[in-house]
């Protein structure tokens, strides 16, 4: 069985059919909870499956933003406030979790809509998702405009790491399905994961 | 059980640990062999973890590579050529995938090394993997400078995509995980997929 799309069978697909076939073959993601607060107060929690590693030393973590079209919360606040949160939580919380992405008014938070709790830091003007087992404290440092789609890329900087019920190893490897931290695939669709192997340090 | 780093903590890290860490935290990633051919001829398959959707329409994925201060044969091969592909193997092939990011001599093909194949089609100037259930070839777009580390953000569009063994839905969402496609985490860590759900549109 082979299923096959040239560039111009992609683009005569209907949108939502197109839209679920090139965000799900962009592979396995990681489902994560970005947590921010605006300037007048209202805290927010929004899913997103873009998180990026772009670089260990300064450690940085990219996310993508679509375009400025209709309002975007998080990046907003993000603007404003100059913090924000990334945050995993076990497959228990999927409903929750999947439940953010719904477009609740401004002054409405999603953890009262969905009953995720906030959990504060005296230092960090963000809240975090108590439920969640890694905990990211970022701090804005570039904002890079994709030309090609008008998508924004953040990148950010590592402020502050909680990690709950997962044993880092010697070596600082987070074995993070030891918490059952959720997978995802294109937008609606949850896995957990089942670990195979490390493999060390490939040489010729 | 709470593990906890402070800025301080994370830049005062031994750089192994450092890297292990801030990689495994990024979360699950797809894992992904890069297909290219430089202009002398020379087939290059290399793996990388940084796939990323940024848009369906146009169809539009980035690719992360690291600052050019070490030879970087995949990107020199895809200017020189105007084409690359994306390929996911089923973890049966996780010994090999991995393997391709041994530091070869730029005219020994890691294909020839690993027992992957390269696959051809006539009007795509680069190596598909013959192995892989996920095959999207890709034309690049636009090269995005992340100053902040010198990384290097390729955008690229979609050309043509061939799925074996993944029976797509009514909707166009591509179950990957009925090839048994690799996930992976960190640097050198593979993991397979339980699939638990897909949730509707989330409404308040």
């Amino acid at each position: 069985m082979q299923t096959t799309f040239s560039a111009k069978d992609i683009q005569e697909l209907p949108q939502r059919y197109r839209t679920n076939l090139i965000n799900s073959l962009a592979g396995y993601k990681q489902a994560a909870l970005v947590g921010s607060i605006s300037k007048e107060g209202n805290h927010n929690v929004a899913l997103f499956n873009s998180v990026m590693h772009i670089g260990a030393s300064p450690p940085l973590y990219g996310l993508l933003f679509r375009p400025e079209t209709v309002r975007r919360d998080t990046l907003q606040n993000i603007r404003e406030t100059g913090s924000y949160t990334i945050n995993y939580v076990p497959v228990d919380f999927i409903d929750a979790m999947h439940q953010t992405s719904a477009r609740y008014a401004p002054e409405e938070s999603e953890f009262n809509a969905t009953g995720l709790t906030p959990e504060w830091l005296p230092e960090i003007q963000a809240p975090f998702v108590q439920q969640a087992a890694v905990k990211i404290a970022m701090r804005p440092v570039q904002e890079i405009p994709i030309t090609a789609n008008d998508t924004t890329l953040l990148i950010g900087r590592i402020e502050k790491i909680m990690v709950q019920d997962i044993a880092l190893t010697e070596d600082g490897f987070a074995p993070i399905h030891e918490a059952n931290i959720t997978a995802c695939c294109g937008l609606d669709a949850y896995y957990n994961t089942q670990f195979l192997k490390r493999l060390p340090y490939a040489r010729p």
